[in-house]
């Protein structure tokens, strides 16, 4: 399993992992990030259920097939796994998922049906998108522990491909990309906007 | 007292007080650690009283028995260790103690009788807790620095074995795990759940 | 390219980098740096377009003239490389020119001509300012991708000699300084002013 | 000026600074920092004015006598270096003196004519308190550009022995200690409490 490439996969994933628990978006054993390996058929690399993310090497890593059966690495999958081989399944141009939980975006995620952001530069940091006078619509989901049922809303939502992540209410951010680097790129774009949400929304001269 | 066993002990203990000092958890000389070494007869590696949390080495840390006699190294044992003491006495299963100070729990503190959070999937870090269909109750202790009092107030409260730690007003919370990485890991939940109830209740549209 | 002096320039322009990234000021592919190389003719040393700001290294920046031609260095300049023109053309004494996004600046940005400081110490980092009682004045700038346009504002906009930054509303800071130590110093001085001004607005009390 | 016990003193000094930059509470040139190399007669060990605080390293400091004159080391002394000379004249057990901008500490000197902080078992981190029952007094004097009248304020206001610190409005701290170890605490022991009470009085529900 390890090969140069694997290793390749496993720092860049482990970096970015290691930069989210400095910023306090992957506390404890929150969050999960994977990415393809291959797609036909698929095989992705996953984190081990139960790590603290911040701490996480070459041993961390599982690879899956798509019915989540364990073909290299140790450990078991998180039950999140499932939201993954959905999002993978579904768009196929993803190379890389990544999950997620920050302060703000929880506070986002408390009464909203979804969060929209809309008139700032930092909107451009997502794929595709080549001006701030655009409206990002980041729907919420319930949250639940029926992950089967979760990913089948899940898989409904992801027909509407103008989304570059979705939120669990009260639970974590999804996010993805064509390659690590890039669904990197918009947990750290989200993760700024939300702030900036949250900050405006709390001021006295809020709607 | 340098067997391998226990300096990996101490790398554990360093390593969480570098990480909450880096998050300004442990400012000062705030904070302490302990792990069980032995439990018959009980045996506790803890910090040496007065020292900075941040720059923590071997030699911070001291070995006592359930007098809190020193076995071994240099130091006195902080005033705050009949806590510890008391947790190990009266939780079979508890491997490690740690106590921090944060400005978002102080603030909780303040005049609440206990911290009560609901319906975070954050929760589920917690040793035991499998759905974010929980609330986690952090009992608010009075503060005060005759500690044989508090230490018998704490061992009336630890008589309800569903919680996960307990804040000492104004000053600091202790939580604890079966070893250092749960203790730690708890920590780092009711951080992030204090952080994020704080916000919330500062926001104009807060109960 | 690769000469001794590049080298310090691409190093002090790759530290500032990476200590915004570690602030969460240049998070994604946002924010942009460049240095003079030479004044007669116009040289610029920049940062390459889509780059990550955090992890910038010697192969990460452009040597390019006044026409914005590449001279040396590989990928193509950021389509906001016009503004770094414009200040460098018209501004004689400038050798550095630094572009961050921050949240509090943001913030700040959303409905104000332009943000006003006043009365603090922190003032006196800014080139020229001895003393606190000194209003510092950040013109907010309409965001546009017409780069073209936007820059024909900013050259209008540098007839005032007294400033010594602008702001693009809802994107981001650019700010100078005849040295990329004193450009840096410039940021540093805005953001912990801008995070007064912020915080102090959202309090009940303020005006 | 190279002696082991002297580029000890540098060390610690230049480790405080390291730590305050990164935590945003020297940015830019501000901030300054010393300690006593001899007290019969007065010498002091005190950064160069003008300098990045979180980039210092032996060549940073000055020895200075107690008129300020130069005895060892490059550069000259910030105007600020009176204050740090009072405080060593008129406390005769203050080995260091530091000095440092914060947003929280900043906020909290606008409209105060002191920061009383009562109750919080962080304050048993200043030197002789043994007890959160206590009240400590930072007492805010107006800033000023005229550093000999200021210092004369601070001698009149040092008669009071209590305080461990004192604000200058909208500028930054002052507090000491016996040593290095002990000034460094002191700092942190504030920062801790100037952010808690920033963050109670700026709540909806505060006095």
């Amino acid at each position: 399993m390890k090969t140069a490439e694997s290793t390749k996969t496993y720092t860049e994933l482990a970096d970015a992992a290691r930069e989210f628990y400095r910023r306090g978006w992957v506390f404890g054993t929150s969050g999960n990030f994977s990415m393809l390996a291959s797609r036909e058929p698929i095989r992705i690399t996953i984190t081990a259920s139960g790590l603290d993310k911040g701490r996480l090497d070459d041993t961390s890593f599982l690879e899956i097939d798509a019915d989540s059966n364990i073909l290299a690495g140790s450990g078991k999958p998180s039950a999140e796994t499932q939201i993954h081989q959905t999002i993978y399944r579904r768009l196929p141009n993803v190379g890389s998922v990544l999950h997620t939980h920050s302060v703000w975006g929880t506070l986002l995620s408390e009464d909203r049906g979804a969060i929209e952001i809309e008139g700032y530069e930092m909107l451009k940091g997502l794929a595709g998108v080549t001006t701030h006078e655009h409206t990002e619509r980041v729907p919420v989901i319930e949250n639940t522990q029926d992950y089967t049922a979760l990913s089948k809303d899940i898989e409904t939502l992801l027909a509407d491909t103008s989304i570059h992540g979705f939120y669990l209410r009260r639970h974590g951010l999804y996010t993805w990309g064509e390659t690590v680097a890039e669904a990197r790129r918009h947990v750290e774009i989200f993760e700024f906007l939300f702030e900036v949400l949250g900050r405006s929304s709390g001021r006295p001269d809020s709607p």
